[in-house]
């Protein structure tokens, strides 16, 4: 072997090694990721930033008319006529429903660290270095499960991208740096201020999609790309948000990656996503800042939550 | 028909027709009820609670070893090996799973107004005087449902009742207004303080026996009766909620009585519960005064929602 | 009132009367409908069909790419990784799934009597005259599920209405009284030969559809309308399927008629239907008469069952 | 290395080797394992066995009151109400229910030969030795699925243990090869009758706690043992059954092994378990002997599909 061939093998393979989650700075055995961050003090800040009194609940209806991807179903059964009763002289009644479906992975929604990795060596490796035979489990995920997120109570920032645009923008558009950079200037909010464990929702609009236009609704969307994604994993931020499925842009300009901005921000810094946010009344109201509240239903071994949060002002 | 006979009778009548759901204050269109307390005014009051930055979470995790009644089941499927991947030269991969259980009626959980209702000639009558016919779908109910509840961000406050009695009250022992009282008197707060869409939390330190002894749990269990169900919709809380399964004494002392304090809050008052609360963390903090942060997964139809919500101070 | 108006009216009332499910031949208890017409003598008719040992599966795969009715649902979740082991020194290991879906109402299926009845007088009557307050419940069907259907083993008789047309009926089109005696005459099959307890399977071509087209295969199909339905029900027939969806022409050709075949069929005359039959083997062999062998799945409370059936010739 | 030590290692490999599914006499690609025992000679035979025309049911009730092993659910849901209508002017209306269960694994029910593997060389091995990655799927199983097996029309047999040892056995005790042969010579049918593609249940009599006792049902229990299960599969037969839930004896008695006639029959055979099977009726009716009819429901990719089989005879 020549040197410069073994030069080459040797920088391919630390290149490789970069790619594959490595334990972060809260070590190899952690499990919550980017829920490390929500300190008193944030919440302290998050409390400071409620001057009106007004509620936004961040997630969407759900409902089996949500765009879901893929094969994902919902079904929600009612008892129909009552489910017992009548009970005592009262005649007491009472109704039950039963729902059937991918709890963590549809309508508005967070992922769970152990939601998405990357195959390396003949098997996934997932945040903080953890192998797939140490994540998967037949009653859903041993670790890396959603009851290990949250709770979040810190402040949150809307990046409106159709504002500063003045646009919905096309599918397949990659948000820049540049474009959260000028949507936060125009917002008067200095893009240095974001901090460690801020939330972070950035609106396209896409969200008007979600009921009139299902089909387009999943399709190429708006998003930020890995430049952004890394630009917001080096400010710390606990969540990345978006009025669109994917959070990153779709499909993805180099068709070579899959799914990088999930494996850049879940998988390597372990900062989870907020998918299809319902941000319209918060854009609309220029609810640029506010304390973001939210405990994610405590599912142990999912993959995911539902995603509802509250925006309070 | 002697006088007395037929004035005997219409008094009957009378009180049957007072035990019937009615249109309340916020009339018979309303689906919302106790909801509508939650004004600006309420969550700038929540706000300034907030003092310390302590976050809680109130509901326990969602698994299957946790405590159900009657048949209700838990099933999380996870996909086991990876769902859908490599994809990409990053190789990425991703994880699902799927949730079938009576979403709205298992583990920590608000009832939806839906839920309960009494049944007065011949057909079961809701909040509001809502007929059966109006309510129930094949796909969930078509009005009361769980997506009309909240959300919440007001003034929680935690009522020890384990501490005023120091000890846990045995199963089937009825919380009075004196108990409530008494207790909040010890924690230094003013019964007369509590107001207009406050959330009230009884903690009677049942919540030990939700792993320790699922069956116990499930037993008899103390909690309010109706004097002081009555007691607390009178001062137009927006929720109560305990560490047990039904909030209500169980069983009911008065033993012709069928869920006398889900009918009373629920169907007539639109005042929502919230059971089994994890409750253990605020009352060692002795955190009686917070912010009560929620909102209900609102899914469309369902009769209750899971109980995620947070306690901030 | 005049005579003429109130013959009129009770002409109207007797009508209505008549298209109300009554109790039939086999009382106001019963509740296995057509199921009763299979005595040891229909067993043994059918053993004596059996004569190259030839079999048959009548039901499709089931699987989430099956074309399904408005948003039924189908979703198999597999434990991906083993659900348990290694066990013992021999290292066992096992898999397991879990399914949930509409399960008496998806792939080839056969109704119950509880699947359909009819509103009368403000309530809904089911086969025998039952009512629906005595027929629905929390958990299923009180009564008339299809735990009380079958088992069947039978003449079975295909009816190849492709090939007697030599073609595949457009979507709507009615099949007739004349189509199925010259189908069956072609087959040298006599008419009057189809007798009580016997199952019959009507042959239109429609499958093909199945999986290349599922979105035609559930929209407008051909079937039998009304006449025929009678014609097969004054036969005493146990079943009548068809390989499509509805078994019965759709939409109706009478657009003022919902389902009619399905009530006179289930509802008035306790025959069962089975549908999305897989007839296409059966008619390429020209297996136009066969043992039919079936037991229902036993779901208690369900208003249908997977469609199971083998045909032996 | 000894000549002695190396020859010890060479059995001890060449055992293992042995105890490893391998291809067997369908070669490395098959799916169907002793479905393919299912020629039309058999079912001629089959055929020749009906001579009263009974018929008897072998799968017990579907239901959420029946006994499942572990965690398994059932949950069926009603629409309660009407699912849709009324249509048209004749006021049609149907029902709906929704059905969420480990459906291959609960009542009574075959497996599928993806169910039971071993763990070998770090990976499990399955029937015809294939791998777990090409057996595992996200949406079940990606090869040996049960819509693999069957249909089944061929001759039954009933060992009828309970009358030839005049009692129910004990939990734990195992059925031996002397066992099966004295209670067919007490049934008059000659041990060596028993050919390829029979199927052969084992009736215990252990069904009768079933519904009277079900803890019971699930802990140890009678069954066949390793000799037991060879000596069966050296006369090749296509399926064996009992009305306990494994089959197989349990505990085991030799604590070291487990599930070992699982993956005697399924895994290194191809034969099936039909496990909970319904066979009082034929034991009482001294139904030794009968026609074997079953389809099982083709759910791609399931470990395992309700045991909806019929006798007759």
């Amino acid at each position: 072997m020549t040197r410069a061939l073994s030069l080459a093998l040797l920088l391919a393979t630390a290149a490789a090694a970069q790619d594959v989650p490595q334990p972060g700075r809260w070590g190899a055995a952690d499990q919550a990721g980017a829920s490390n961050t929500q300190t008193p003090a944030k919440a302290l800040q998050a409390a400071r930033l409620i001057r009106t009194g007004r509620t936004y609940r961040l997630a969407r209806p759900y409902e089996e008319a949500m765009p879901r991807f893929g094969t994902r179903s919902w079904t929600l059964t009612g008892t129909g006529g009552i489910a017992a009763g009548p009970i005592g002289d009262n005649k007491a009644v009472y109704n039950d429903d039963f729902l059937a479906t991918q709890i963590g992975q549809v309508g508005t929604q967070i992922d769970a660290l152990g939601h998405v990795g990357v195959l390396a060596g003949g098997e996934e490796v997932y945040y903080g270095g953890r192998k797939g035979s140490a994540v998967h489990g037949p009653a859903g995920l041993k670790a890396l499960g959603v009851e290990h997120v949250g709770p979040f109570f810190t402040r949150g920032l809307l990046i409106d991208i159709e504002g500063y645009k003045d646009r919905v923008l096309p599918g397949g558009t990659e948000i820049t740096v540049a474009d959260l950079e000028g949507a936060l200037r125009r917002q008067g909010i200095a893009p240095g201020s974001i901090g460690e464990g801020d939330v972070v929702i950035v609106h396209t609009g896409w969200g008007r999609y979600w009921q009139s236009d299902r089909a387009r609704y999943l399709g190429p969307a708006p998003g930020i790309g890995l430049a952004a994604a890394r630009w917001l994993a080096a400010k710390k931020v606990a969540i990345v948000g978006s009025d669109t499925i994917a959070v990153e842009v779709s499909p993805y300009p180099d068709p070579k990656l899959g799914m990088p901005v999930h494996v850049e921000l879940i998988a390597r810094n372990g900062i989870f996503l907020l998918e299809g946010v319902a941000t319209e009344a918060l854009a609309r109201d220029r609810a640029w800042e506010f304390a973001f509240s939210y405990a994610p239903m405590a599912i142990v071994g999912a993959t995911g939550a539902p995603g509802t949060a509250l925006a309070i002002r």
